[in-house]
């Protein structure tokens, strides 16, 4: 890989003083141990070093900020909620980065539900964003995991996916308009709520996942929809993926976008879950060997979402592809269906380490992809246990493998990156992606070169090279 | 403006040669009388002038004519089916400039039902590409007027909007993936057909509604959608813009996604149609001032579509919001009310000259886009007949005003650009576009440096500067 362009020469005091100065001794965060959250990452697999935390209140202030460091050619790292689990947002570790949280910049500018169109800044926290929305009797359907502390500013920098993707769409989907400080400090106010705007060149897209590198998002244009009246959740025990992708196709012909979720999970999974997480039980009488959660969501009426959810098992019954099923009568039996896809990315470390890939492929390939990557990591670890699940609808599987029982832990975690290059072999062979929705950041950068094509990278470089000519926006990251 | 970088050195002939001799003499169109199809568009606005019309038979051939044209500082024009109404498909009158037209390509590579996702080259007739999907049981929502003649191609490069747009987005939202020929002869082959894919930056939407100013598109991969089962189709009289801004509201709460058109219509451009439209006849009993067009595709089942329209029209009429409506009960009775809708555009005609603008504003904003823009031309022309129409839904209007029946045409046409720029500063006050669905081309080229700000045009330049450093994709258009 290239060299990032980061200076070897430490941040002299004067500089940190001036970039101290422009948001103020308050929002200069100097202190080890207040600077040390901000240098590690969920999943603990990169820490940094800076000598500053910077803390902006406004977007003029994050210009300053970029002004200052494309003059003295300082490289600067943007965080948000910092949940990203690729090392997108830590410095390296040179100590001659700063790092730029956006977390104050919190404020919803505004929440207009006749144009279905939300503003708000980057720090304002997901989960307040849905709140704002659901206040005005609008969706914000951008739901994750990371809901209650990823920030408005990080989702639009990664192009979050999450829960909702296959009736909402990615992040990049949601977004109607942006506004970003460039590298030069110049502020480009593209913050339109627009659904129609043919006049020139799509800049927002550039942005939205790049994670960082050609701008920093201060505050975003969001689309907004009609909240749903009824939703209907069902758990189904299906024979194989095949069985649960030619239900994918049914459900769809029946609900349309009204089909809101559609995950895929195995056996395994469900006994893991059922083994470690407190208050789970399972849902169907009889073991089945793959399990569909689907939920559809009606805008009509309390009854339309049972009425489609009844018309798909009907339909799926007399196709034989159901062998079970439960549709929840109540919220409480809605979420402990979900309790039990929630719970899965958590429970598999009470089984010991797991090697996993967070991919995607043609949704048709989504069977081909489990059947051939379990087979070949089975064969160079023979009592590996594959814990697929995931977004089948959006061809996102989770293709996570928890190690053999008895096999020494760290002696499997050694053999990360060769189960990697196997399942990635075998993603580039159906013509997936290596990164559906985590992103690139540190973890993925050096595999970006074997899985784009030449045309591609070059593409890429000579963006951010127009974009950011010296180098300062996240360096080290995706290029 | 900045000149456009055209050379005023004619082309000589031995350069015209090994241009021809890339796709072969038989495709090599020299005859002035084969090659003035290539030169003029549907409105008549624009002509213009070369010496050959290339009509590769491949991407291969594409990318050898671009690098022909970049080593010799060439411009080259791409053209699809010719449909376009802002003039960016046709060469300028410098007779420099190399038409490509791209209707040779005309394979559709793939459609793939598993995969709701189908592969088709640039020449690919739009209807030919509904109908493949059709044929695999899909739908491929993207519908426009120009339908029977515009190409794949040209629908991506202008980002084509239509009347589907409410539902499934423009054609930028059905777009998976893009192979393209670059400036320099390279193709980048991006025709993914993945649902999510976070590896990097967003290139094919640089490239959709660039217009051909930054690269040659050769191949898109599209979505594909289950088709409906069923549509519903109703006309409604209302009072106001005000009426029907609240009629798509309530209707979008009902139907969700399955509200698939929302069009306004005032009645003056009833009464247009009426005395001008072949076998059109009033739809309801008694006149109202404004109506609204309706439609609802249901996935589910033949009678969910009508009960849908059935429950808005109970919801809307609850509300005081519904002076009269007729809900088609036949295919027949739907098609007599997009006729009306379909024939607004032409009808214009029959009542001498109209002065017309392609624009949006945030949905809530239309009512006093309307009010404003009618009240502010009426003040220039008193006898002025405004006829907005459009695509509420999408808060863009056609917002066409007839002249006043008892002026001189050609010196009403000739106030064109003052109403325009009355139109446009209104559009502009409420956060606007001065071009929702048509694009830039020549038309619009000279009002972007008002509407754009400075930062955002500089962005547009440096990004063509770096896809097209000599300036031979399309100069004089967009830019």
């Amino acid at each position: 890989m290239d060299t990032p362009p980061t200076p070897s020469a430490p941040l002299s005091a004067a500089l940190i003083d001036r970039f101290a100065s422009i948001v103020g001794t308050a929002y200069a965060v100097r202190e080890p141990n207040d600077i040390a959250p901000y240098l590690v990452e969920r999943r603990d697999l990169f820490h940094g070093r800076t000598p500053i935390v910077l803390r902006p209140g406004s977007a003029d202030e994050v210009a300053a900020i970029a002004r200052l460091a494309n003059e003295t050619r300082t490289p600067i790292v943007p965080q948000g909620g910092n949940t990203g689990l690729v090392g997108g947002q830590v410095p390296d570790n040179s100590g001659t980065e700063v790092v730029v949280s956006l977390s104050r910049l919190d404020k919803i500018r505004s929440v207009d539900p006749e144009a279905d169109a939300m503003i708000a800044e980057a720090g304002v926290v997901l989960a307040d964003a849905q709140a704002a929305a659901e206040a005005a009797d609008r969706l914000l359907p951008l739901s994750l995991a990371a809901e209650g502390s990823c920030e408005i500013g990080g989702n639009v920098a990664t192009n979050a996916g999450g829960t909702a993707v296959l009736a909402y769409g990615n992040t990049r989907d949601l977004v109607l308009g942006l506004e970003v400080v460039l590298a030069s400090g110049e502020v480009w106010n593209g913050l339109r709520t627009l659904r129609k705007d043919n006049t020139g060149y799509d800049l927002k897209n550039l942005f939205i996942g790049s994670e960082g590198t050609l701008g920093i998002i201060t505050a975003a244009a969001l689309k907004l929809f009609p909240r749903p009246r009824s939703v209907g959740t069902a758990l189904i025990g299906l024979a194989s993926p095949e069985a649960a992708l030619a239900l994918l196709h049914r459900a769809r012909a029946i609900a349309g976008h009204a089909l809101t979720s559609f995950e895929l999970m195995s056996r395994l999974g469900i006994d893991f879950v059922l083994s470690h997480l407190p208050g789970s039980r399972d849902p169907l009488a009889t073991r089945h060997e793959w399990y569909v959660l689907l939920e559809v969501s009606s805008g009509r009426s309390d009854g339309e979402a049972r009425d489609l959810v009844e018309a798909i098992f009907v339909d799926a019954s007399e196709a034989g592809l159901i062998e079970d099923g439960v549709r929840a009568e109540t919220v409480e039996q809605a979420r402990a269906i979900w309790h039990i896809r929630h719970g899965l990315p958590d429970v598999q470390a009470f089984e010991g380490g797991s090697i996993k890939h967070d991919v995607s492929v043609p949704v048709a390939a989504v069977p081909e992809l489990i059947a051939r990557g379990s087979e070949r990591v089975r064969a160079m670890i023979p009592a590996i246990r594959p814990v697929p699940f995931g977004h089948l609808g959006d061809g996102n599987i989770h293709f996570n493998f928890t190690q053999p029982p008895e096999m020494d832990k760290a002696a499997f975690l050694g053999r990360w990156q060769e189960v990697n290059a196997a399942v990635h072999e075998i993603v580039g062979e159906l013509g997936g992606s290596i990164s559906a929705e985590h992103g690139i950041g540190q973890l993925k950068r050096s595999l970006l070169p074997r899985f784009k094509d030449a045309v591609e990278l070059d593409l890429m470089r000579k963006i951010k090279a127009t974009l950011d000519p010296n180098g300062i926006l996240n360096p080290g990251k995706v290029l």
